[in-house]
């Protein structure tokens, strides 16, 4: 039998309009989607996408991906992922990976791939790229990037904060990801560089939009994990 | 009369099906669109996609922007553009102004948002996203960025290469856009700091799809201007 095609399909930030049209061509194709989540009981976002655009009936595979940082528990989930993705493709069928934003853009995606390419390299892997939630909160805030030129250093605040101030010196934007985890420090951090008022929080943009350039409002807070910061011009 | 609104359309990086479900939605029902073309004898590269999309008849503004450097003169072009578009919503007209990629990323839709609140702050704005030529890039290649808390670096070539050494040092991956211009000098300088085995150049991803590895090759020969280098990786 034919082996079945993987697709790694980026859904968009979360606003079922801002899907591509080849995204949902593909969607209403394949017979299997695949759809991590990140607790027992809780509903995978990137589905509850599709489910508002197609009624259509999918095999669903979710398997729970706890937020554990365990590299060596990670690598072992993700083995078993692929091997349940192989075990769909061995019966000819296609399976879509489905992601919120773009699949190789600060996404699990990308475990899928490596993994998939090291232990069923025949495995025909096509990605379609998504709206990512940068694209999302520029749009919602008018704001662009790359005007003129601009550098743009993006990273994720859990890691880098220590060079945040020497990225700025070099950088005319940057955007700070996954800001949820360490926030308070990151207010501290961007005070102390002088960067604060230049800085601009949002959350969830393509969906709930949530925006404020008030950061230290929020600071003991618990912040949503969809956070970014955007930081433009010096 | 009710003024119109502007909108800002991300198109994609070039597959016609890489437009967003919203993109086309609001395409419907606009009446004037707007996109500028690089020469008199040009087609707008934005255009041509949505024309393979609708058979609509817009009524079509395609001022020619020359790709000049001269700031003044570009900002008298974007004043006139301004007020072109304004003359439309003012008869009550919506009128979108269509970008290949993501209007707020490394585009010119960045003058107009600037001017149009400059000169009309009346007006209403709305971006909508689309996928970035970079996005395009990464699912062409199978390459993902960001993975495991990763650093980006995005700069264009022309202008921040002489720090190209300072920023390897700190990011785990560069996107090096605009090479077309100084091609060689970025060939050299990748040979000399270490990173050109690393070094991946892709050109119009999303459309018609050239990858090389093969940096040398192209050394002396001209370069889209659609391409871009990525680094992945130390």
């Amino acid at each position: 039998m034919r082996l079945g095609k993987l697709y790694g399909i980026g859904v968009g930030p979360g606003d079922p309009e801002l899907i591509t049209m080849k995204a949902i061509k593909i969607l209403k194709e394949v017979d299997v989607v695949l759809t991590p989540k990140s607790g027992e009981n809780k509903d995978s976002m990137a589905f509850s996408i599709v489910k508002k655009i197609l009624s259509k009936d999918f095999k669903i595979i979710d398997p729970v991906f706890p937020m554990i940082k365990d590299e060596e528990i990670l690598e072992k989930h993700w083995n078993n992922t692929v091997d349940l993705i192989f075990s769909e493709l061995k019966e000819g069928k296609n399976v879509a990976f489905i992601t919120i934003g773009d699949p190789l853009f600060y996404s699990t995606y990308s475990y899928v791939v490596r993994k998939m390419k090291e232990r069923y390299p025949e495995v025909e892997i096509e990605t379609v790229p998504g709206i990512t939630s940068l694209s999302a909160c520029l749009a919602e805030l008018n704001i662009p990037l790359g005007e003129k030129d601009e550098r743009i250093g993006i990273f994720p605040a859990s890691y880098g904060l220590e060079k945040l101030e020497e990225l700025a010196n070099i950088f005319d934007s940057l955007v700070l990801m996954k800001v949820s985890k360490n926030f308070d420090e990151i207010v501290r951090t961007l005070e102390k560089t002088g960067l604060k008022n230049k800085s601009i929080f949002v959350s969830r943009c393509g969906s709930e939009d949530f925006v404020s350039s008030d950061l230290d409002s929020m600071v003991g807070k618990e912040i949503d994990y969809f956070s970014m910061i955007i930081i433009k011009g010096k």
